[in-house]
């Protein structure tokens, strides 16, 4: 009675995961691109103070620092207030996004076997330059001819969605705490015809890209929050949307969502309350969080060669975990209903922990996050993944998180954790379906979940 | 292989539905008990200019009209931005009502057939009064205490769910036209012990409700909501959300929402260009759309006896259109991707048709929605159901809406419609366990199909 055929994409993806060698790219070879693309495509990021960045100003009223064509983001204020929190008011610099942009990757067979084109990208906010990004990564300003720049290779694939076969499409938030209301497309679609392999791409199975998902600051985020939308393995006889935990999660995240509380609106960055725009950036006065700086960048091997750009450079390594365990033989993540300020509902799920360690000395108590010791101070054996990978260095100078998977203590309590809750992974991929679910952080790290080649691993891949 | 059995919640409604005449309150009794409650609970409304409302006030810099609490809601000003839409920018005032209230409907089987409890509620903005509203129908701001009225009954079934069986939870918009971000928690409990029926409450089948939502302006606006979130009697052999068409679905909606633009922020009420507050209602210079006016209350039967309010007053009677059809043997309805200003998302699902009809002529030729002309056209043989309704009498002073279903002609035409698609009613089904998906006029005609003896009806119920 299991739907699951041969052909599934399912299916497919599974035994492209289980390749950990592709038929198109062997390992050596994929290690030689890597190397020549790396030689070739550089950047060359200079610091250069925001308000003297070419096509870019700052307003003289409101302070927002914003792009001649009003187009790309910009820079702007928020007040936000969260009743009964730990902090309940503060203001901040946001960016400030509301176009949809396209994150998508072509996959194709060869020999029977899926595989994924992957774009060997430089952007100017990666601390190594080139990073592993998704076939297409493109701004509607980017596309629609904004940049002046090149066209966008293989966008057509995912422009007109009608001609082709379409694996996976959903709108999907990006930080929250960064970004206001932004949400990019991410779609999976396998092309129809030959596909001609530009230079800076190459084909890679899904066990290739999981492999690589352990080596720092390689798989970008782009390429991370695809991956994790790719349709899951799981027999249909477990189908979770017609089984009673995906109720019980739903109407879960409806219970969180309605009792808790966010107020936000966006102000005049020069209204944001402790923080100034001081030697051409954006700080807060105590140096925490972030600043907004201008860069000036000189690109090889990208779209334009020549472009001037804000960017927001976090103060600090960020940290997410993740505390897996099975419940009567089901692989379960400890997810998170976490309120952030930029994202369109109230919340969306989030890892167990998700947070900058090392801002918490400089707030109350009450900030510090739960599980937080949690992870910091687990046993080795119980570490399951342990990387640093790095967010969109598009829009972030040198942000980098350091992402873990443990295997959660049995003896583990969730009591007054109204807003955790184990959720099996099969009811994950469920979501994943949907916009308003899963927030970056919990997207990145499940992708790396699904790699492993453990139990939690074999579930979805 | 079927996964309905005999108790499953989908099986128990069908049979609901089913009961034509309840067990503990059969017709002849329930049109007395009507008619009593029609006599007993009367308000009485005067209008009264909103600056010289009780409680509230008209912010003198911003022209706002709020509540001395700060809760409840507010009259706001919004500013409106649909790039390539036939009229792409406006202002206008809009009501802002950030928290999250309850519709609950408690249900409890009697002699193994499960009734609704009901309650005869007079809103202020009723045309006639006394309305049949869902067990408790409640803003946080009620709830809470803010009213200084009497306890809310019943809310303890709707406010601490893990002591009580659930059978749907989940967040839906109400009018994106006239709310900015407003949600209502939509929630069926059923009782597990003795439930006191209290005056102004009564035991109803579905089947009696379905019966009584083609008399007009009786079955309120919170409960054809609450109604259109029962859970489906879909076979789980057709289970939606395993289906091909289901993905096919939400593909669809992520690329109009991808493909759509849309920008507002709220604005003084006094920076509403073409609006004014003159003779102390807010009204637009053509007369048009509608007027914000202030109402005061003595009212008999309900949580307090005398208040003050503001109230959106619509000009002209709605129209909502849904046109239905069967497709391979299975019910499909055409729904709408339709852009509105005050939804969280870019877009959620609409009827066919949505509209006020006599606005158009005031505005351009583009503005005039497809298939308008179609519903106001058809041959009477063709209409399934045509009632008027009555939107939220809290809110809206006599707000009505002519609801039409009709069976659509084989031949009609979706070319040049991408914003138009047939979706399976166990679709719509599916889409209604989540927030953002199908909107208010979208839900109350699909309660009104759902009640329907034929084809479509048996489809769900």
């Amino acid at each position: 009675m299991t739907q699951v055929t041969e052909q599934s994409p399912a299916t497919r993806f599974a035994e492209s995961a289980r390749a950990g060698d592709g038929v198109r790219t062997d390992t050596a070879a994929f290690d030689a691109w890597l190397a020549d693309c790396r030689d070739r495509f550089r950047n060359t990021v200079e610091l250069r103070p925001l308000d003297a960045l070419r096509d870019w100003s700052v307003d003289p009223h409101t302070g927002d620092v914003g792009h001649s064509s009003g187009r790309f983001f910009t820079v702007r204020g928020l007040d936000v207030r969260l009743p009964g929190a730990a902090v309940d008011h503060w203001r901040q610099p946001i960016i400030s996004q509301p176009e949809t942009g396209i994150l998508g990757i072509l996959v194709k067979e060869f020999d029977g076997v899926l595989h994924c084109l992957m774009q060997a990208k430089t952007e100017p906010g990666n601390v190594n330059g080139v990073q592993l990004s998704p076939t297409v990564q493109a701004t509607r300003s980017n596309y629609s001819g904004v940049h002046r720049g090149k066209a966008v290779p293989y966008l057509d694939h995912f422009r007109d969605t009608a001609r082709h076969r379409v694996l996976a499409d959903v709108l999907q938030s990006e930080q929250g705490a960064w970004f206001h209301r932004k949400r990019n497309r991410n779609l999976i679609v396998e092309a129809t015809g030959p596909v001609e392999v530009l230079d800076g791409f190459c084909w890679l199975t899904l066990g290739q890209i999981h492999r690589l998902l352990h080596e720092d600051d390689l798989v970008n985020m782009d390429t991370r929050t695809v991956l994790s939308c790719f349709p899951a393995a799981v027999p249909a006889t477990r189908s979770a949307e017609s089984g009673p935990s995906y109720g019980e999660l739903l109407r879960w995240i409806t219970e969180e969502r309605a009792r808790r509380e966010r107020h936000v609106r966006e102000i005049p960055l020069n209204s944001a309350t402790g923080w100034q725009l001081r030697d051409g950036r954006v700080t807060h006065r105590d140096g925490l969080f972030f600043d907004v700086v201008g860069v000036s960048v000189e690109a090889a091997g990208r779209e334009v060669g020549h472009w001037d750009q804000p960017l927001l450079a976090p103060h600090g390594t960020g940290l997410v975990g993740l505390l897996v365990r099975e419940i009567d033989g089901v692989p379960h993540a400890l997810l998170h209903a976490r309120v952030e300020v930029g994202n369109l509902d109230v919340l969306e799920l989030a890892p167990t922990v998700q947070c900058t360690p090392q801002t918490y000395p400089h707030l109350p108590p009450g900030a510090r996050p739960r599980f937080l010791d949690t992870v910091l101070d687990a046993p080795r054996e119980r570490v399951l993944f342990d990387a640093v990978h790095s967010e969109e260095g598009g829009r972030f100078l040198h942000a980098r998180t350091r992402y873990v998977i443990l295997e959660a203590d049995a003896g583990l309590s969730l009591a007054d954790c109204p807003d955790y809750r184990w959720t099996a992974l099969h009811d994950t991929a469920a979501l994943l379906r949907h916009s308003h679910y899963l927030n970056i952080q919990a997207r990145s790290i499940l992708a790396c979940l699904h790699g492993l080649p453990g139990r939690e691993g074999r579930e979805k891949s």
